[in-house]
């Protein structure tokens, strides 16, 4: 990010009609969006919405009560508009277009073999970069695949460590019996693929839809477009990223905290303070859509404001 | 809130192209709104925003670091559309009415009197309840009040007790010393005013846009009109109402928690769960006017996602 844009951004909140800080979080995410857009006033007139979905072999384990036509099924949905994501994404402001990664070839079961060749794992993360419009604003990123909250504990238990339990969730609504199977499939997974490291972490245990998302961040980061990442799902297809290095995703918000209990701590291993925080569990893009209202109220204050000075308000 | 209405809109959110509860809160925040509109589809084509201006005797306790001349300069900023208030609204589509009350005539020293006579209180309460629109069908409340958490302290610890110092915090910027001078005035006040009991603790300790809120709460009520809350002011101004009876609020919902510290603790107190956390501290209705996108969004989903029967996905 551009430190003097930053500061400069710094400045002019310290300078508007409000006590110092006040706006909290508001403030932050005003700087942080001047410091990537090298803008002293930062704007959001095209945002954009990606939303990744792919098939997993790993439901072969029985991970999931959905069969993996849902996944088509919910593209479909989103084409329509009938979905959540697409509701959220009008509501936001924000360009929504959906890829659907080969949902007919899903990846190899991940606890026989590596999800996906290095090959394919390059072309999947090339597709994501190439998803990225170079006019965007901002980016949201959000995902669709039955079966990938396992792949998604997979790829944080891979890289971060930790109890298996501690990453496993209800997902879509697993009950005691799947969720037993999902942290067995994860246990056997990771062990089979023990010792990856970096993005070799990707190929072994992720999916096409989390390798499009990282080369989608790539992508950000290479036109310093600042990203909003969903929730427990985008978030751990980062992890790979972050194993490379942790600078790659310094342009990454996280747009909320999902109720799936991996998540709080996948933020917390990774330094990243969600921006909301209210209990959904979807995935989609959804908590990361509707973050984009407050990136946007955010930068309406900050860019609107008066300052003391303009207002002949005491104090400032 | 209609027990039939909130059914509908419940039974509708089971239909929905999504897991179950997945979307958390924002299906809560739809069947609460479904109850009070008596619609299984509400709407929010008319957001309303009352901000109450007010200023405040204990002002002579030196408990604030700032003139009282600032509620009116602050007054004019937001008729010119200048404060950060101005800008929430716009980016919520809320549209913004600030009531000044009296600037010129701040209430009596708490620590020496009664803020206001019973007929002065009930005046402010009747100005409140007029700058309600019919019309609304979500009503944002803030507050502007040089002095004012101070006033606030004072509500919160005559209707929930409890040590003084958990209800005090910086305001607009207090050091530590003045810190010292708002808790003993609190103190004072509280000890001079004790045993006042529901509406009397207004008069007593609250100020004319304490009474405006509570004024305007209680017309809202009688129209079945929903309420956002802002901070720990605008909540505060509330406790007169929950000490007289809790259901009086049940229209009401908090948009955020604040950084001062004693909103967290008088929520919980009160039984509410705030929309949004976001370190804000700046009142206005500022963080009332974030959550109505939250709000906006909720009832985007809940009435334009298809159900499973609509888009043919499996699992409903």
């Amino acid at each position: 990010a551009d430190a003097a844009a930053a500061q400069a951004a710094r400045a002019r909140q310290a300078s508007l009609t409000k006590p110092p800080g006040s706006l909290g979080r508001l403030e932050e995410l005003a700087v942080f969006m001047a410091g990537w857009q090298r803008l002293e006033r930062p704007r959001i007139d095209k945002a954009k919405a990606l939303v990744f979905a792919g098939n997993h072999g790993v439901c072969a384990q029985g991970v999931n009560p959905f069969p993996q036509e849902v996944t088509a099924q919910m593209v479909a949905n989103f084409e329509a508009g009938g979905a959540a994501i697409n509701q959220l994404c009008r509501a936001s402001g924000a360009d929504l277009t959906v890829v659907a990664l080969d949902l007919d070839r899903p990846t190899a079961d991940i606890t026989q073999a590596p999800a996906m060749s290095e090959p394919e794992t390059l072309a999947e993360m090339r597709r994501g970069a190439e998803a990225v419009s170079a006019e965007a604003q901002v980016l949201i990123l959000g995902e669709m695949g039955i079966g990938n909250s396992t792949i998604a504990a997979a790829l944080a238990c891979a890289g971060f460590g930790g109890d298996v339990q501690g990453w496993i969730g209800r997902g879509t609504g697993s009950d005691a019996a799947g969720l037993a199977r999902k942290a067995d499939a994860v246990r056997r997974a990771c062990a089979r693929h023990a010792g990856v490291q970096g993005l070799g972490i990707l190929a072994a245990l992720g999916g096409r839809e989390q390798a499009a998302i990282c080369g989608a961040v790539l992508e950000a980061r290479s036109r310093r477009i600042p990203v909003l990442l969903d929730g427990f799902i985008c978030t751990a297809a980062t992890a790979p990223l972050h194993a490379a290095d942790p600078k790659l995703l310094d342009h990454c918000l996280v747009g909320h905290v999902s109720r799936e209990p991996g998540h709080a701590r996948l933020l917390e291993a990774m330094g990243k303070t969600p921006v909301l925080s209210l209990d959904m569990a979807l995935g989609e893009g959804s908590g990361a859509a509707l973050a984009l209202g407050v990136l946007r109220a955010a930068l309406e204050c900050h860019n609107g404001m008066a300052t003391f000075a303009q207002a002949g308000v005491a104090g400032g």
